[in-house]
């Protein structure tokens, strides 16, 4: 593996900074609240204050969706900067709590007014899906003054998580990022995050992904709307003429890794059972995200991705629970 | 089973309002912090930061020992009440929204200045214990006028945890509440919480379950302290003078069922795996509380608590997950 310089970081993720409030619900919950099961749609704070006083008993833990993948590249054993606005308050110290204290570092100023720290009332049903409602709070404020060029140019790898489209300070934040990654020679990574947030953001994220992404994280439904193609294959064949690479996540067919030439058909990672599906991508893009910073194959790339993914599906909530550098093992020797 | 009047409710709780941060550790955490296992020890805020800092990422679920009891008696398809003080904050709405959302009225007023909601530390090692640091927080505000006379009239078991004598305002609290339970007419249990609570405020408890208390809920250890006793059986001998009903519990061992003449060994109810102990005598009074609201016999009002112990310590928190009414079925028809 390639080791880092004593200043350079393996990964920088920027995201929405969230606090997830899990509960159990029947299908039932679902239609009554008007959720579509499986997707993560935007909520203001009086929708999100309905549908959690509806909620059944939760838990609060921190989430995020590049968040959890920062936390999972540090599970690896890599050296991971998370760059996300939470405000002062509990939740917000919550948040950073769990970041720093699996090794991430964590630098962005909280913010000291406007909206609370932002969360993700999830429910999962008992096929182990999970439908996300967001309220985006203090996320709202991330902008261009969070992103230090400084920091982004000591990141082997800057990874940007499509949700930050959604606020349009943090949009500009993203902007400012990834050109100053790229002015220092680094590669920039996207996940598409979800095929309503590519909906949402179609144009943009096409041509950024035309110009501006070196590597690609989607799944089959987020690849397919973002090139509105009715078929895996025609969307993969269309991604690798834009992107040096991309991996393309199948949930129990695993995935396929598109790099140039070369295209790797990789197998899910067997898991005893699936208990929530929540996480699933970001750790996927933890696994995949580490293995590339140390240089290693895009094979073995995809196989951490899968490795990591399996971990975390066998849990409930979305960052690791067992160390993913013990469970990547021999893998990793 | 004996119904309640449309007014009545079975069992109204009174304790300290806590969140609860669980994380998994190693026993050499507990070293290094200096914390005694299986104990619950108070901390002040200042010890609280520190713990919480050195703590690897963790979980808040609602806490605190008699509301969950109150959640438990509320699973078994009871109607119960709680009396807990929070603060407004982030945490303060998601204690009163987990209570709610399984059906316990909860209407203590919030404070809305002084210290936050208080938290309870809990390190799980990989013995399935836990051991707490309790910051009260807000709970150090709970007084004699958090305590309606009309309502604690109303339910037929008044029943108060041992940790409110830490609080000085909160024991006031619990005296005007035991005095309005008896003005009534009703039942008054305790439960000891903790043999070191026992040991900073034995001679209040002695006076207590030699005149006051109608059902007292301790474990071996508890009851040992209270009347500084070697062996379990002299303790238990000598409370079955003092009060009309005795719970006593022996973890795996079950637990001994005293009431006047009869005398009950119950056994501890089978569990595939102990995952996370805490809860465990919280939720075996649930069960005996419900039990013995409902007219049943303390046999059977044993049983109850024996399930609904194995239920919560077969996952990790301590407020049930699967309806206990649903797992008691045909001990309840």
């Amino acid at each position: 593996m390639a080791d880092l310089g004593p200043e350079e970081l393996d990964v920088i993720g920027v995201g929405n900074a969230l606090v997830d409030v899990l509960c159990h619900e029947s299908e039932a919950f679902l239609e009554r609240q008007g959720l579509v099961k499986g997707a993560m749609q935007l909520v203001d704070e009086a929708r999100a204050r309905e549908i959690y006083d509806a909620m059944g008993p939760a838990v609060e833990i921190s989430g995020g969706s590049a968040a959890n993948t920062i936390v999972g590249v540090a599970s690896f054993g890599g050296r991971a900067h998370y760059v996300g606005k939470v405000r002062n308050d509990q939740l917000g110290e919550v948040f950073a709590h769990d970041l720093r204290s699996v090794g991430v570092r964590y630098t962005t100023a909280m913010a000291t007014s406007g909206p609370a720290t932002g969360r993700c009332l999830i429910v999962m049903t008992p096929d182990a899906q999970r439908t996300m409602s967001t309220y985006l709070g203090a996320s709202t404020l991330l902008g261009a003054a969070d992103v230090d060029p400084g920091l982004i140019k000591r990141g082997r790898i800057l990874y940007l998580e499509g949700y930050l489209f959604d606020p349009p300070a943090a949009q500009e934040a993203f902007r400012v990022a990834a050109e100053a990654a790229h002015a220092a020679g680094r590669k920039v990574a996207l996940t598409l995050s979800d095929p309503f947030c590519v909906n949402r953001h179609r144009e943009a994220f096409v041509e950024l992904v035309e110009h501006h992404v070196d590597v690609l994280f989607a799944n089959e439904l987020e690849i397919c709307a973002l090139y509105q193609a009715n078929d895996f294959s025609g969307a993969a064949a269309r991604v690798r003429r834009h992107c040096e690479v991309a991996a393309l996540t199948r949930s129990e067919r695993g995935s396929v890794v598109v790099g140039g030439d070369e295209i790797y058909v990789v197998d899910a990672h067997p898991v005893d059972a699936v208990i929530d599906t929540t996480g699933a991508g970001d750790l996927y893009a933890a696994g995949f995200l580490f293995g590339l910073s140390r240089g290693l194959g895009l094979a073995i790339c995809g196989r951490l991705g899968a490795l990591a993914a399996a971990e975390v599906i066998s849990h409930v909530g979305a960052r690791p629970v067992a160390s993913l550098a013990g469970v990547a093992g021999r893998l990793l020797a």
